[in-house]
Order: structure tokens, then sequence, then C-alpha cells
């Protein structure tokens, strides 16, 4: 009896003991597969990372022949170091991020390395005792100095690695120059192992695949226009369709809400921008290309992203329109929106193909000044008398602010229109003037009006339109007169991977 | 005559040189002043930025005696150098920041020494010609693997720089035992200085006038939350004030503006709770505070701030109301804003003093719903029917967005409320019931519901009061009974030097 319990305790235990290792294993494998699933995601997401992650293998092992190579190493000895260091810290994603970083690791040790040299003969006249007193002080000093200058923003922007490698390196030299005499031939073979790294990084991430900072700027500016037209384009659906359709998260929505991402780009494309400053000139960019601008496009772009958040606040939120309201207002509200998504998705294209001319940005814009039109003059209308005003009040919302949508894509079209002649964009057809492709008035010269009786044109957020009037006779007007066709095709849009 | 011609050019010359001479003098001196100028400003936006500075000094001074110190420098030779360049690399700005990258210098050497020493072992054993490349491909295929793995989101927060140094030290020791072969020795000694440098960084960090990156993000969400009060106090005036006071930029403003800088503090707050994770428990934070929950407070905040960049969009637009809509919206709107406003004073002051139960919230947030009420009670009444709809617009945009402003102080309020049960904040009074601070219904049931017959309670933006209905006879409410007044006196904000 005992035994038979003890066998079948035995045999429990051993069945417990597989059916864990088995959970084990089956653990271990979820892992792997969750592991190995996370790889293919970073691949995908930019195929570029793995091939960054190959030059940094080739750069390194370029380096790594000082040692092999023995006339090489005889030549330099332990300071080959240095060349492999510097490759490791140098090497950065982008062009002009590793350039940046080069730039300053040479030159600040340059710089440094004079300066330590010239702190240690200091030192050195100064006796036994005074020597480490004074050598303490310099180092103090200059590492109090430097650190304090790494706060000034335009510092910190392009220099900062600049400033660490000064502090570094004029601690070294003038402090081992404490132990070492042979400091001058010491610093120069540093120098000289530091710049081989640094031209290795230099070289393999120019003339192997390279990564443009500057190409990145250009196309996440072109691909977040692209973002705010889409969701543009998606919101008349959106916003007039039936309450039974509305479900927590469509996949739909996620496209729609692609420029939530352009909310919080801003250091992103600071750091392009900076990273753009130092490349050399690489396809359609020349040296000086106008980064700045780029700049101040990302900026009305966020500006832009702000309203559209604004106005996705009022998706699915079971807004019941009056039908008879609903019937006057969707087709202007659908025609404004579809226009400004048409004419960011065009300004989008300009942007990315570099080319002007070929678009309808002017029509365009032509068409959602009539939208904005017709839809204050249908809220001028006696429609309204007898509505519930509560009831209405997202729907008027979501005009006013479409109607702010308007006037943004116009200071957008002026930023694209600035770029294009700063950057020299390619002409193709003269089918829009370029020198005043917009007419557009300035917010400054209506702020400096004093007090003006309400009217069409100055209640509603800061619109102003110069177009020539056409009173509506039932409060719409007919469609837009359709712009001439230009003869050139639409390009397609290509897939970005950044 | 000619002689009298020299001497008047030469006279003329040494004026214009004596001139010229003055011009560069005085250039110069207005660069420097310039110059100092900008070293005060960036010295007063943060103290703790001078003070940072002579921190480096003194621990780079401290691990320089390794060299000073004969019997010290006899152990270490030119490792030395090492305890150096940890200094110099490793000390940040705050305890966490130093923390995070003297552990992962650290963890990352040990690792990557004891992995270089294994591949040279097994580099050695396969002859003189295959153990140059034997570690070639060692090198390769680690520097290729770490790379790549430094593209994973996670990785790159929080171990970055441990992977940079992965690469860094793999490579050095691995392939300089190639030429030295008291490689063990080499390590253990870089391994000791990089621990003293470390060490050094550390110490100074945390027992030097510290800075605490979760201190820093405490008092940064407390100042965000602040600044949007100060938004909202001023709105009231800002909007309603006659149209001749409008101007371009007055002081004013530029404080109601402070929110702006909330627009972009995303990565800001990554960072610094990055950071705060790395940090021993300090004052009033323990070691496992909630950082999380400050970038959900963090992020609630963003959101909020772009509802209130909408709102300024409608300020200084030169807007008429109508007399007789302005009479009554005016003082809605204004108690509206001014009571969200405290709301959000009081929610940064918990915040900020860690202390709850002494604030009046709970009545903050009834007085808003009440302001709610008569908001919408007023816009049922017939006061609309004779006006121009076109010209109140914007107050009726303006009053939708306050009303979904009231839905986001709820929402910040319940994640204070969250934080405050998270991190244990002090009691000091039950004026406010901790269970359930906020009558407030989710979004998700709200969606939850099919086509709803526009109501009060359904019409107005994701708001849902849970108050009992108490139905105006003028359209508007009588005012909302004084909350109970706590004995506590109301702390003044002492002002923030983040």
């Amino acid at each position: 009896m005992d035994m038979e319990m003890a066998r079948q305790s035995k045999t429990g235990l051993m069945g417990r003991m597989w059916l864990r290792l088995n959970l084990v294993i089956e653990n271990c494998w979820a892992r792997l597969a969750a592991a190995a699933w996370s790889v293919v995601k970073v691949g995908k997401e930019d195929p570029r990372r793995a091939i960054h992650s190959l030059k940094v293998g080739l750069a390194l092992t370029l380096v790594s022949l000082i040692y092999y190579y023995h006339p090489l190493y005889t030549n330099f000895g332990a300071t080959a170091m240095w060349a492999v260091m510097t490759v490791v810290v140098v090497f950065e994603f982008s062009v002009g991020a590793t350039l940046s970083k080069g730039v300053n690791r040479g030159l600040a040790t340059l710089l440094a390395g004079a300066l330590g040299v010239g702190a240690h003969h200091l030192a050195c006249r100064s006796g036994k005792t005074g020597e480490p007193i004074l050598l303490g002080f310099f180092v103090f000093l200059q590492a109090t100095t430097s650190t304090f200058m790494r706060f000034f923003p335009r510092i910190k922007a392009r220099y900062d690695y600049g400033m660490l490698i000064f502090i570094l390196t004029f601690s070294l030299v003038s402090v081992s120059g404490f132990r070492d005499d042979e400091i001058l031939e010491l610093a120069q073979r540093r120098l000289t192992t530091i710049f081989i790294g640094g031209a290795a990084c230099v070289i393999v991430s120019i003339f192997v695949y390279p990564v443009w900072a500057g190409q990145d700027l250009h196309n996440l500016i072109a691909l977040n226009l692209e973002k705010l037209g889409n969701f543009l384009e998606g919101f008349g659906d959106e916003f007039f369709k039936p309450p039974m359709d509305i479900d927590a998260e469509t996949t739909e929505n996620k496209s729609l809400r692609g420029y939530k991402s352009i909310l919080s780009s801003k250091s992103t494309e600071e750091s392009l921008a900076n990273f753009a400053r130092w490349e050399p000139g690489h396809g359609r960019f020349r040296f000086r290309h106008p980064w700045k601008q780029y700049l101040k496009l990302g900026a009305l772009t966020r500006e832009y992203a702000y309203r559209i958040e604004a106005l996705d606040g009022y998706l699915n939120r079971n807004i019941q329109v009056p039908a008879q309201v609903r019937e006057q207002i969707e087709e202007i509200c659908r025609d404004l929106s579809s226009e400004a998504a048409e004419g960011l998705k065009e300004l989008s294209l300009v942007v990315r193909t570099m080319t002007r001319g070929a678009d309808n940005i002017g029509s365009r814009l032509e068409n959602c000044r009539n939208a904005v039109k017709d839809l204050k003059a249908l809220l001028k209308t006696s429609l309204w008398k007898d509505t519930d005003l509560l009831a209405v009040i997202p729907v008027l919302t979501v005009s006013s602010l479409l109607i702010d949508v308007v006037k943004c894509t116009e200071k957008i079209a002026e930023a694209v229109h600035e770029l294009s002649s700063l950057a020299k964009f390619k002409e193709t057809d003269a089918s829009v003037s370029p020198e005043k492709p917009l007419s557009h008035v300035g917010d400054k010269c209506e702020a400096s009006k004093p007090a003006v009786v309400p009217t069409v044109e100055n209640q509603c957020p800061r619109v102003v339109l110069t177009v020539h009037e056409v009173v509506p006779e039932n409060g719409r007007l007919p469609a837009a007169p359709a712009p001439a066709p230009t003869s050139a095709p639409t390009p397609t849009l290509a897939p970005l991977n950044s």
C-alpha cells in the first residue's frame, strides 16, 4: 500500500516536472518568437537601420586593421586604440551627424591638445611642488568654464560634443604630461589616429548607402503635410457618418490619426536640420540648402496640427445635426475639407518632387475660399432661426475651425512658395503665376485696424478674403468654375521609408 | 602747397585710423558686454548650472590626483587616463542621469571585457593567420548586432550609452589583446579606474548640491498645471476686453502664453522620468516613486494645452459680441474659466506640496459644472433668436471649448488623485472625500450608447454631468453655494528655478 502510494506520488512528481518543463520551454519559445518579431519590426520600420549596423561593423573592422597590420602598428602602438574609440563614438546614423561629431572631435582635440601642451609647459616652470597645484588649477578652471559654456543654447545645439572632447583632451594632455615627458609626440600620434578613425567613419558613411539628414528632413516635412491632408480628406465622412457606424477605433481612424505624430515632431525636425547643415551637397540639395525654411514650414505644420487636433475632438461624438441644417451644411463642409486636403497633398507633392508649376494649388485655394464664402453666406440665412442652438454648436464650431484651417493652408502654401524660391525648385509649367500665387493678407494689417463693425469679412477667424464678392440667391453658391486642367500628369506618391 | 596737402592728408589718415580704431574697440566692447550678458542670463535662468560646472571641475580635479600622488600612479600607470575619461563623459546634470550613465558604463565594461577576453582566447587557438581573421569577424559581428539593438526603443531609452560602451570595450579588449598579452591585467586595471571615476561622479553628484531629475519632473508637472491656470485666469479679461485695448503683444499676454512651452514638453518629461527611475529615494520621493503617473499627467496637460491653444486663437481678434448677448454670456464664461483656473492652481499646489485635503478642488469642479449648466441653459433660451449667427460664432466656439476644458480639468483632477494615492501624499483634512472626488463618467460609456436624441446632456463635448438638475428660471443659476472654508491657510507658490 505504502509502496503503491510512493510510486503514485513519484509518477505524479514526474508528471508535474514534465508539465513544468514543458511550460518553461513554451515560455522560452514565446519569448524567442517575440524577440525575433521585434527584430523584424525594427528592421522593417526602417531597413536603413540594418544597413547602418553593417556599416558600423565595416568601419570598425577597417580601423582595427591598424592592430593586425604590423607596419601600421609599429607606427602607432597603443594609440591605435583612439582610432577604434573614434569610430565607435563618432559613427552616427546620418552623414550630417557623423560629420558634425567628427569635425567637433577633430577640432576640439587639436585645440585642447595645443592648450594642454601649453598648460603643461607653464606648469613645468613652477617647480616640483607648484606643478601639480598649477595643473590642478588649470584643469579645474577649464572644466568649469567649458561645462558652463555647454549650457548656452547655441553651443549646446551645435558644439556640445566638441566641448566634451575639449574638456577630455585638455585634462588628459595636461595631466598625463605630469608623468610622461614625450607629451608632444603622444599628442601628435593621438591626433593622427583620431583623424584616421574619423576619416573611416566619414568615408564609410558617405560612400556606402549614405543616409542624409537633409533628405530625411525634406521627406518628413512632405510626409507631415500629407498626413494633415489625410485627416482632412477623411474628416467629412467621419463627421457626417450616421451614428450607428461609430465604433471605438477602426483601421480607417488610425490612418486619419497619423497627424498625431506631428504634434511632437519639433525636436526631431530641429536635430535633423542641425545635422543637415553639416552635409555637403547631395542629390537635389546644395550645400547651403535653406534648411531653416523647413523648420519654419515644420512650425506651421504643427500649428495646423493643433487645429486638426481640435477638429478631431468633434469626431465620433454622436453629434445629431437637425436634418434641414445637415443637408445644407454637409456639402459645403465636405467641399471645404476635401479641397484643403487636396491642396495640402499637392503642396506635399511640390515639396517632395521639388517641382512647381504642375500643381493646381492656386485653384484649390480659390475653391477653398469660395467654400468659405458659401459657408458664411449660409450662416447668415434664416435657416437657423428655428433650430436649437445648443444642438448645432458642434457643427458651428467645426465650421469655424474649418475656416481657420483654410487660413492655415494659405500660410503653408506661402511658406512652400518661399521654400521653392529659396531652394530653386524646378519650374515645369507657368499655369500658376509664381510671383503672386496667393491672394492672402497677413494678420498684422488686420490687427492694426481699430474697432471694426462685425461683417462677414472681419468676423471669422483671421481669414481675409480678397476675392470678388458673389452674393448667392439661395444661400449657396454654384460650384466653383473648374480650374484649367494642366497637361502634366499627376505624379504618384512614392512610399517613404523614413 | 604740396607739403600742406600732404600734411592735411596725413592728419586725415591719422584721423580715419583713429576713428576706425575707436570703432573696433567699441565693437569689441559691445561683443564682450553681450557675451557677459548671456553668461548672466544662462546662469540666472537656472543657478544650478554654475554649481554643476563647479562640481564637474571638482570631480575632475579629484580623479587627477591619481596622477599627482605617486603611490596611486605606480599602481595604475597610464590606465589612470580612464578615470579622467569616465568623469568627463559620465558626469551629467542630474543625479539620475549620472547614475544611469555610470551604471551603464560599469556594467557594459564588465560584460564586454569578459566577452572580449573570451574572444581573444578563442582566437588565440586558431593560429597566427587565423587569429586576426577570427578577431575581425568577432568585432564585426558584435558591432553590427549591438548597433542594431540600439534601435530598439526600450534599449534606446535606458541602455543606449551602455550599448555604446559595450561595443567600445569589446573591440578594444579583443583587438588590443592581439598585441598585448597582459590582457587580463589590463582589463582589470581599466575596470578599477573606471570604477574610481564613476564613483567620484556619483559621490560628488549626490553629496554636493544634488540635482534630482525626479524633483525636476515633479516641479515641471506642477508648473505646467499652473501655467494652464494662468492662461484661463487671464482669458476672461482678454476675450471680453474692449477692442481699443487690443495691441500686438503686451507683458500680460506673455505671461498668458506661458502654456506654449507645454506643447513641446514631451521629450523633456520622458527623459526626466527615465533618469528619475535610477535615483535613490530623496526628500519626499521614495525609490519606486510612481514616475509613470507623472508622464500620464504630462500627457493630459499637453492635451489640455492643445485646447488652450485653440482658445488662444480667439484672443485679440477684435470680436464684436452683440451687447445683449455679451451681457448674459460674459459673466458665465468668466466664472467658468476662472473656476477652472483656480481648480488647476489648486491641483498644481496639491502636486507641489504633496499634500491633499486642504484644497477646494471638489467645490471648484462643482462650480465649473454649475457654470456649464448655466451656459447650456443660456444657449437654449430665446436670447439668440434675433442675433446674427455669423457674429456670435466665435462666442459659441469659445463656450464650447470652455465646456471641453472643464472635462479636461476633471481628467487632470482624477490623474492627480491617482498620483496622490500611488505616491501616498500627506492627508491634512477630510474636507474632500478621497474615495470619490469627482462625479465623472468616462468617454467609453458614452460612446457605446447608440443614436441618442440630442439633449443638453449628450450634445456638448464629451462632458457628462451627474450632478442633480436645477432648472434655472431666468436662464441663469444663482451663484453656487460657497464651499465650506477650510482652516488651513493657502500656501503661497514658491518660485521655481527649474
